[in-house]
């Protein structure tokens, strides 16, 4: 559907998963008056507790989306591996932003990465392996070693086995289930980094400052903003960022993470992977920045300008993942720090259940 | 009850009120993981719509109160003129902060007067006026003019006349409905100053910066920040806020305004009045400082320990009055604004709809 539509106040806006980014999503839409509905088939859903309306009910349930549809002047989704029918359904009766196609580049890792090398970025090495014979063929061409991934609906480390040596390949595609699988190559990247991005109905981009992740157990765990690159490097992460929205026409926050290898002039960035969504590793614009990743999307999919994205303070984000979300008291006690609950119910292991934004003045 | 009680994360805080007061403490304890139930009369209140639960009841509906009360962990409220028979009730079942005596001293003026001087601070002489003969006698003895206002129920210049003369003198007790009145001293003030206190169960206080209002038809229409005053009255006017709270047992946010008179070393400060809730010159700290007042309130009546409140960025609020809120669109052109509206539906004339917070570098 078209640009054209643009929210007014007191409209609402529809999200499909109700997850903490669901819940953090409308807490921002109801901060400028807008109202939420939430779809989540899950009836635990912690976005529930802070929509202005919520549906329980799968994503195949046609009916209920139609009502869901004809609620709302817009449709957005917390997480990308929104059912591609869903999407094409609700596409059809409503504009849903980001759009149909970031959807579909980013639920497989070869369309993905087919569409980023098309945008013009730098991205690693890779092939595809259907097989063992594909794995063994992927291997010699790229070094005897790689990253061998499941096209679908791998995350926090999922659907991953990392080669090095032939041990480690034997039974490697048996590991990811026989899946159809992309192997990247295996750089020696240093650190990984990333940028929020945000693009309006009218075309306009804003990029945040360029952020370093640090990971545990395949699970982000700290976002450090500023990140310690070159000018240039960072200047070149936000163009790469601009560019891969402006590619898919993008309306929106999206995530894009990025390898970085090297150092100093020598610097040299590849990216890594996308989310067509609010990012984990843009949580800290919450506190150190006056427009939040949260306000930037809900802006833009209402059809409406881009706040300034611009940074007030230094800040390091910290996930709270599993029981240490029981560290609340500590937490409180940091006079440097912002705690962000998001009231699910259960720590289970790996299960992310808030995290910390500690703030200090602004650097650079 | 004891100030012993404290939440856990997923706990309930019950808010009396439902206006934009309870609509944004509600959003900030669900940031923290904390749920809030808002009672209300009204059903169409904008803070049922990110509350975890309401109850639309009368105040007086004590079936409704106990269940309300048994549903909560805390209770606290949006407004000073909670019933006192409500306060109490809940008072009976639930911990209610910032606590029964706050409400008795705030909701009589000659109650709240009493109480300002018995806490030492400073405060405009004023009489009580029951009569016309009352009111003769108050303007002689305080110099012929001054301000009558009823003792009960006064808030956005309702309820109060100004006496320069003794033509404005003629019918003013008939204005104000005869209502039981104090006449206040008119002082030369030129300026009005409010400051936001925070107090915890542990008694600890923590004072914001203090902010310079500018009103329009009575009611509030920017607050500034920092506030062009001395080092040594911003630092009094601290103190000053820290004193009455402590002196009320308080928990807590609340807002003292006062009147500022003088300049450079000659300035003067009197108290005006207390609120003993979150307050409308305070709406600057969401956006300036890394703990709104929101959030320090809901930490405090929680139970939990208050967060920092130092300032980031140098801030004016204005409100959004009746259909200024229809300037939306200019507020999100403006990149040093951060738009928040209420989800109210209709923009009657007076009616508070929103506020724009406009930031810029900490310069002090």
């Amino acid at each position: 559907m078209s640009n054209e539509i643009r929210l007014k106040p007191g409209d609402t806006i529809g999200i499909l998963g109700g997850g903490q980014l669901g819940r953090m999503l409308s807490l921002a839409a109801a901060s400028l008056g807008l109202k939420t509905h939430v779809f989540c088939p899950d009836p635990s859903s912690p976005a529930f507790d802070v929509s202005f309306t919520h549906t329980v009910a799968p994503y195949e349930d046609i009916s209920a989306l139609d009502t869901f549809a004809a609620s709302c002047g817009v449709v957005t989704y917390e997480f990308e591996n929104v059912p591609g029918p869903t999407a094409a359904h609700l596409a059809s009766r409503v504009p849903v932003r980001p759009g149909v196609k970031a959807l579909e580049v980013s639920q497989d890792r070869l369309s993905e990465k087919e569409f980023l090398r098309s945008a013009g970025v730098a991205i690693a090495d890779f092939a595809t392996v259907d097989s063992n014979d594909d794995l063994e063929a992927a291997l010699n061409r790229l070094g005897g070693a790689g990253v061998l991934k499941t096209r679908r609906f791998g995350y926090d480390g999922k659907g991953q086995v990392i080669i090095r040596t032939a041990d480690d390949a034997k039974g490697a595609f048996d590991k990811i289930g026989r899946a159809p699988a992309v192997l990247e190559k295996l750089i020696p990247f240093e650190r990984e980094v990333s940028v929020i991005v945000a693009r309006d109905v009218d075309g306009t981009c804003q990029a945040y400052d360029i952020a370093e992740n640090h990971h545990e157990n395949h699970i982000l765990k700290t976002s450090t903003v500023p990140a310690q690159v070159s000018p240039s490097t960072a200047s070149t992460a936000r163009d790469m960022a601009e560019r891969i929205a402006s590619s898919l026409d993008y309306v929106g926050v999206m995530g894009v993470e990025m390898f970085l290898s090297g150092s100093g002039t020598e610097e040299t960035l590849l990216v890594n992977e996308i989310a067509p969504r609010v990012h984990n590793s843009g949580h800290w614009t919450e506190d150190a920045c006056l427009t939040s990743q949260f306000e930037q999307h809900i802006r833009a999919v209402a059809g409406w300008q881009l706040g300034s994205g611009s940074r007030h303070s230094d800040v390091v984000m910290e996930n709270l993942i599993g029981d240490e979300c029981d560290r609340w008291p500590a937490v409180l006690a940091d006079p440097s720090a912002r705690l962000h609950l998001y009231g699910k119910a259960e720590a289970r292991p790996g299960r992310k259940m808030g995290h910390v934004n500690r703030i200090k003045p602004k650097s650079i």
